[in-house]
């Protein structure tokens, strides 16, 4: 009998022991461009080959501090991870819920988990050799807000500061936090959104003291002093498609890419628009006013511009702005669409990205208020900024 | 002693349990749009309050074909599973290998496992409620085709034939099957190709004898009489990222989404280079000398087109394009960016969608053949059938 029992609890440890282990492989020491079916990166070296990336090994080097690891966050830290990035640093406070189960990532065993905790686990199980750091916190809070700095300036793999920060977050405040954080600490960022339709959102990089900041342009939630808050209404929530948030993530991780890496051209912008495959590409210049004083030091820093070494260079040309009433220096990248943005006054390029943003087709009334309030505020001010 | 064995026995069989269960839900009856956390639905349904969609439902009622889950099929499958797609029906041969880590879906505890198996498994996870059919076979032999065209002609959910085929395939062959199957049934799909250098992609929507098939353009590995498979070098394997599988397939199901749910405007090509982050749309009408047959009578039996109903429609105007030597129609949906493709002519069309979807940047020298070979010939067939 006793044996019996003794061979049941081994069979039963054995199978847990499967269970547990075949979700981890072991860690690489090396990348290596060895092409066998075993290797996770002969895919990812062969870019070397292919003439896309001088020096593709250097990506374990980087360190990247992801805000928000909801339906574009987390997409965001998979295709990372199976980049084999050096270093995630994920800060989300959210549970992952049932409701999230229309966009990628998450499943539903993970529900009631943390949503750091949740995709810390999932990522180490698909790449091993990244290291990652969970932070679940709201970094809005005081004392969240300076512990959220610190990680910023010392989170790298050699204690220094991070590469890049990606937000990811879905409201105003949050990406206020951001802004300020990276503004005092001079530290690039990416900025990405989609709106509450799901039919659109962007991606944006912003460089302190060289491009806009996130309050550059008027905060227009400030301004008319409306409690975001207020604006989410008791039994309604925004859609989300897991297309328009896998596009973002990939828009987003493929710009850090080669930013990172050092290959192709870097957008400033990149709008998507899933209704019409329409993608808007600009670029913003800082606000010389602008209420951050960290954002106006990091513009008396930055050097006087250099003159495009050629009339063909893919580099921003600095003389196709217009000056307008908020100071705000604006570039459009894609010179053929330019009738898309109203012409090029600030008043026709908003109305231009809000009838490109918000639901109507371009048939539609798109002056009519009420339809043009189904773009959530926070979005708007998104599109607002990034133009 | 024995009774601290049965305790051990009963705490492994509910830790076993627990493993077992937490993977799948229950299934849900109808989809609701109650605003809970617990409704996997509410942010799909919200579409309707947020006007983009009339009737999300209908979703459940539509069956799709994916041939070929690799790094775009896959992701493709998750995507229209989270959506809560009826029916999916997965056609593949592969078996899952540590190779294809570096894109969504797969993870490393599946490796060995093939992968309409293993996709089936992750897909009925997530998502109880859609039903899922899987093809382990390669659809080009004699006996699996014949098998893959009556699974196209009678699979959907009143057995009738699919709404859609999706092509998520890597070679030539497996493209010339899909198309010869669709224009025979006069199916509607829609094709998918990622490039050998990882950083272009392209999604093409084909209806038999409205658009060129996918024979239409003069298929150059035939006529050059190269086997397609000698050009796959021993050691030598292609890039891939994750990003760009993951665009690929956002932009396929996007559009997969508005053609079955009737809303905005269905690309009939979309094209993605990463490098510069440069969307070419367009449109190919069939030619009326096609080696297929079938695309041939499909083509007569088409309804003689309508005149726009104003000038400003959405729809294809048809006194856009011009014939050439090959008696193929070509349209440029997007005017803005003529020059992209070389002004007009056929043959620069070919070379402005080389340029763009070959490994050099702009300024380099793309008239170099050894540089032009780094794109692959299956690739290049693939964007000169789409131009």
């Amino acid at each position: 009998m006793e044996e019996t029992l003794k061979k049941r609890i081994k069979e039963l440890e054995e199978e847990l022991q499967r269970k547990e282990k075949c979700s981890v492989r072991e860690k690489i020491s090396e990348m290596s461009a060895e092409v066998v079916d075993s290797n996770p990166y002969s895919r990812l070296m062969a870019l070397k080959r292919m003439g896309i990336v001088n020096n593709y090994e250097k990506i374990r080097d980087f360190t990247v501090a992801v805000v928000g690891v909801g339906g574009v966050g987390s997409v965001t830290a998979e295709m990372l991870t199976r980049c084999g990035i050096g270093k995630l640093i994920l800060f989300d406070y959210d549970k992952v819920e049932m409701a999230n189960m229309n966009r990628l990532f998450f499943q539903p065993h993970q529900a009631g988990l943390s949503k750091v905790e949740a995709a810390a686990l999932t990522l180490n199980a698909i790449n091993p050799d990244v290291v990652i750091d969970t932070y679940n916190y709201n970094i809005t809070t005081i004392d969240n807000f300076s512990n959220f700095m610190e990680t910023i300036r010392t989170g790298s793999l050699t204690q220094g500061p991070v590469d890049l920060v990606l937000s990811c977050v879905d409201n105003f405040e949050a990406r206020m936090a951001i802004n300020a954080a990276c503004n005092e600490l001079g530290q690039t960022w990416f900025e990405s959104g989609v709106s509450e339709n799901a039919v659109s959102g962007h991606i944006q990089l912003l460089v302190p003291g060289v491009s806009a900041c996130f309050a550059c342009a008027p905060p227009l939630v400030v301004a008319s002093k409306i409690d975001e808050r207020t604006l989410k209404k008791e039994g309604v929530c925004a859609a989300s498609l897991p297309t328009t948030m896998g596009i973002v993530a990939g828009f987003l991780v493929q710009n850090v890419l080669k930013k990172l890496l050092g290959f192709g051209e870097v957008s400033w912008y990149l709008g998507y628009n899933a209704l019409e495959d329409f993608f808007p590409r600009m670029q913003m210049k800082p606000n010389t006013n602008c209420d951050d004083s960290f954002c106006r030091q990091r513009q008396l820093e930055r050097p006087p511009p250099t003159p495009p070494p050629t009339p063909a260079s893919a580099e921003p040309q600095e003389v196709l702005h217009d000056d307008n009433e908020w100071g705000i220096s604006l570039e459009d990248e894609d010179a053929g669409d330019q009738s898309a943005y109203g012409g090029g006054d600030i008043k026709g390029l908003v109305e231009g990205v809000r009838t490109a943003y918000s639901v109507p087709q371009p048939s539609d009334n798109t002056s009519d208020v009420v339809q043009e309030s189904e773009i959530s505020l926070e979005e708007l001010m998104a599109q607002m900024k990034s133009i």
